[in-house]
């Protein structure tokens, strides 16, 4: 072929190439503009209209605040990545997310990533769909794990800072994480901080989880008393543990997201329970509220104590609200339920308070006695074994 | 620029767009080949891993027979997609979708749907996202009205042969509509089949939902009794109807979505609710069972009783499970408890009989007197005024 013959073919091959990826693009990226005021106009192109008919509806005052918000979800699996996915729909201001996982395949059977996300990190891959899903909300993506020393610091510092006003804390962070190092560097950095925070879990078997509300001084904190877990009645001699991986559904994993799902929190609409189980295997969904523990392994968290007790204090006496009826949990106080998951003598040799509790609410396992920085993950307990199969337990939970 | 220069640089330019192109394109497409049969196996790789481990934990027996469901959901919005979704990555035989409506930017508030798919039909978007997420997966989609009557004819047809082996009826079909003729068809279908379906609904504030199993001839049908819905103790002085859209959150539908999704049915593990409520306001799940009415307006719900009862005689005594207790409710029995979206004027000037209720359940409205086809949307009543005005807020739901 004479050479400028060639020429004009490649040139016009790389216009039509160029010209496919840029439709191949569009189609991906994010198909709407960004949109500066929310409208409560009923149009098929107001993203907004089903959101903003909750002031029409009496429903909530202000939603339009909700663009206010900072959320930083701590864990982008099966239930932080259906939350973040629900706040953005929701148009929240800003979301800092935190995972330091990968996107596989063995995630599918969860909602949120999608087959081609493989192999992306779960922070990037969420961040892309996100974006697209609503151009409006406002990222910051950590792909790091939180537990390790410099990365707990660099997280307590974008809790601290990383809201929409840089410099300001976040408003809400949610515990969405697998295992109990993370949970207790979130328990430890928000105790520090005094920031409110959510916790959830899903159970190894998948027919159960929960939420809790963990206001510091004025809630239990997740090291006041032994994390609590829903029963399902299940028979756990089944449960092998070793090179076993642990089971999900998209349905427990979706229930629970649906119900850390903050929105009412943040605008303020209906009650927020301190602590809300979901048993799937008998649609139970049993509720409670626990006071923060006194002699709680964490110094921030009774300093946090004080705190609250002299804002009680100073307050005038019209302003306090009936607070619903709480459980106070008392120490050395044995009155505990069978746990399905443990059996009765690992349960006496793990020591730490254990609260009165609701039918259908259970501890996953008791708090070490002795104080320490279990941020590092090391456990010290009367009766070394059995505590040390609890907290294998749970580190795999 | 010389020409060998020149064509070496376009040269290198298309092969860099096409590789490109390639990979935006692989990314679009199924990111995984089909799997022949489900491995409990637990690598990265499997996509079924968490699911099969359910039978290592002993909550389900023979998780591979979820292969051999066909379900069929009616409605692809706001529940329906989220719970197409749940069913998909669980590994469902194969779906049926029915749905006659676009995608609008005003369902991103939502989940499941993304912006680049306004325009689209929702059966059409849905197959595609779908797909890409579990290649293994049959799809069937009909974007039409199942109310019209040619519609509703093929509707008939697909559920009676839609399985997956042509010509045998689908297990399940999920009702995820959002107006009262749509449910009506459904439940008028179901009856004369004999076809086990599940209801499912949301208010028209986003705060509450439930979620309901029909059997027909054992379970009360949608003629049978009011239909229930949960309350929201929301004062409803403040919605205006006229030019307004309903409320909606992705929570309340992510939750009514979880717990619609019936793995738990067809693969026979943990109790399957009845009828299970949802109000975000207050965290309370109120639950249920109601007794089909033998007065029923709908012929093929009494026949399908005396079916009911004639199978249950026949069973051998030995064989008779012990069943939960169940709220028979009887005929011309006025115990109602106050609803708070109708007057009590208009609650009696509706007819049909009104089932005791557990505190947080009520009726939407009461049905009709006379036997009719509710499928053309026709109604008739003594106090036809403030009837049409409960109907018309049905058809709005």
């Amino acid at each position: 072929m004479a050479e400028p013959a060639r020429l004009e073919r490649l040139e016009r091959r790389v216009r039509e190439l160029e010209e496919e990826l840029a439709r191949e693009r569009r189609g991906r990226a994010a198909a709407r503009a960004r949109i500066d005021t929310m409208s409560a106009e009923v149009t098929d192109s107001n993203p907004y209209s089903r959101l903003m008919a909750l002031k029409r509806m009496g429903i909530v005052k202000d939603y339009e605040k909700i663009r206010t918000f900072t959320v930083a979800v701590v864990g982008v699996g099966g239930v932080g990545s259906v939350t973040a996915e629900m706040l953005t729909r929701c148009g929240i201001g800003k979301l800092l997310l935190f995972d330091y996982d990968k996107v596989e395949l063995a995630n599918m059977n969860r909602l949120f990533f999608q087959p081609h996300q493989a192999g992306l990190s779960k922070v990037q891959a969420a961040e892309h769909t996100l974006r697209d899903i609503n151009p409006d909300v406002q990222f910051e993506v950590h792909n790091y794990n939180i537990t390790t020393l410099d990365n707990f610091e660099h997280f307590m510092d974008r809790i601290s800072n990383g809201a929409l006003e840089e410099g300001k804390p976040v408003d809400l962070v949610l515990s969405c994480v697998d295992n109990f190092e993370a949970r207790m560097a979130i328990n430890t950095a928000c105790n520090e901080l005094g920031q409110i925070w959510m916790e959830s879990g899903v159970s190894e078997n998948a027919v159960s989880g929960h939420i809790q509300l963990i206001i510091p001084g004025e809630s239990a904190c997740f090291a006041c008393a032994p994390p609590l877990v829903v029963a399902a009645n299940i028979d756990e001699k089944t449960l092998k543990r070793e090179g076993v991986c642990a089971a999900s559904l998209p349905t427990t994993m979706g229930v629970v997201a649906g119900m850390l799902c903050v929105s009412r929190y943040l605008l303020n609409f209906g009650t927020v329970s301190y602590y809300l189980g979901y048993n799937a295997m008998q649609d139970f969904f049993p509720t409670m509220s626990m006071k923060p523990n006194p002699q709680c392994s964490d110094h921030n968290c009774r300093k946090q104590q004080e705190n609250y007790k002299k804002k009680e204090a100073a307050r005038p006496k019209e302003e306090v609200i009936e607070k619903e009826e709480e459980i106070v949990h008392e120490d050395n106080d044995w009155g505990i339920e069978l746990v399905s998951e443990i059996s009765e003598d690992e349960l006496k040799a793990a020591s730490g308070p254990v609260p009165e509790l609701p039918e259908g609410i259970s501890v996953a396992y008791t708090i070490p006695d002795k104080e320490e920085n279990l941020i590092t993950g090391e456990t010290v307990a009367e009766s070394e074994e059995s505590l040390e199969e609890l907290m294998a337990k749970m580190r795999n939970m």
